[in-house]
């Protein structure tokens, strides 16, 4: 029988939706797999399976298209946070994930996701040895002194003059994999633009070179900040598109950007 | 008003198709770019929109990714072919298309097309200059004396001891673009395996190497049945998976494949 489900994408990172909080839905890494091929299955960055939560309004599984599991996606988030307003009369949503719940705001084709503090210490990016992460005493080549901020996972941000003259398809790889990094890291260079607006291309840990990395938007404003760079509302401009980031007074960074439907569809399972 | 579409394949080629047979529908480049988009749209290598036809079951309308439209597909004939047997009684299905009708039959999952009578003439290829097509005096590197068809664009086929072994993707491109052919060519090695059966990877024209080049197997199958190398029907294996290949007696060369529905979907136009 054919299960409905609803392709969705932010900034062009694309994620298949099923809702399974009325109708249960256990799928098989083969058959992850098989969805997510994009010539033969509907093909999306990640797979998410919305399931009943007792601690919120959904609970969001995320695969990824290899089928394994992980625990969190902030432009993925967004799509959820929309979807789930639309069966509700607010806009205000919570999702529950592996990792915690997240609340989020629905405005119209677009969302507001609370992504949480961010952690600063040494030992919570983590580093292999203890040194301040405002201005790290390291280089690589051309890229030297970043800042660390852990949104959930580890980002390493560089300031640099322009980011299209970073050989970021050569460092990054070379930077994510060095021992001052025992979980590995992702790899920013970001160029401060005006007081509110950040350009930022992003290295992803075990995935390259992206479109639109959400959590590293948020560490790069995060560290821009904290150098007094920016304000504390900015514009992150990445690849794929613009992200509003703000690092509000009690701590919590905000991350809007867009939720789109691209089309709905049923497939058989 | 989102309009509904079947997303199919053939051996992994992959089409979005739209049934215009009843309700008319135009498309503006801008549009089939969009919808051919595999992160923001629904993703393909080619567009369909199946039309009414007065000299066949249906119309088949062919736009590559890009928004161009193109004449004929030998893998998406299948895909059609399958549709539009399913809203009838018979298995027999005609198909219009800018390069003329094609007659196919549908058996289940998988579809035969009449893909027409080869041309063998060195003026048919077309070559730069009159040379015997079946084992022409020419080579590039360790790929020499060819064969050349065309099966509605032109091909030309190495036989080799051994297909993984040819730097196809850097020989592809010398030959493609070689002053012996004024309209270009696609570039297939082909490694006989047994009276039956032929290894093929194909470059094609103006798309590099594919998983499936339908025309191309028919002209390998050709060419190897002109030098008795095989039977007059073989499996042809291609990167993709297999196609059966018959050169009839009538001279017509018949092409039996898989047409799988991956998905039915409904997309705001």
């Amino acid at each position: 029988m054919a299960r409905p489900f609803t392709k969705m994408h932010g900034l062009g990172n694309d994620f298949v939706v099923f809702d399974a909080r009325q109708d249960a839905l256990a799928l098989s890494a083969a058959q992850i797999r098989a969805i997510c091929n994009r010539r033969t299955g509907i093909g999306c960055d990640q797979l998410f399976i919305m399931e009943p939560s007792a601690d919120a309004d959904v609970f969001m599984r995320i695969y990824n298209a290899d089928g394994g599991e992980v625990s969190a996606c902030g432009n993925g988030a967004r799509c959820i946070a929309r979807l789930v307003a639309e069966t509700q009369e607010t806009g205000a949503v919570s999702i529950e994930t592996l990792a915690g719940v997240i609340e989020g705001t629905v405005d119209g084709p677009g969302a507001a996701i609370d992504m949480g503090v961010p952690k600063l210490g040494w030992e919570d990016i983590p580093l292999a040895y203890g040194m301040d992460t405002l201005e790290m005493p390291v280089g690589w080549e051309e890229l030297d002194a970043p800042s660390a901020v852990n949104m959930g996972n580890p980002h390493v941000v560089f300031f640099v003059p322009d980011v299209e003259a970073v050989p970021l398809e050569r460092l990054g790889p070379q930077i994510e994999t060095d021992p001052l990094f025992p979980e590995r890291v992702n790899v920013g260079v970001a160029q401060i633009t005006a007081r509110g607006e950040i350009r930022l291309r992003v290295w992803e840990r075990g995935a390259g070179l992206t479109q639109a990395c959400g959590t590293g938007a948020c560490a790069a404003a995060v560290a821009a900040m904290r150098r007094r760079l920016t304000e504390r509302k900015v514009t992150v401009r990445l690849p794929g598109g613009p992200l509003s980031i703000e690092w509000r007074s009690d701590d919590h960074v905000m991350m809007t950007g867009p939720a789109e439907i691209s089309f709905t569809g049923a497939i058989a399972l």
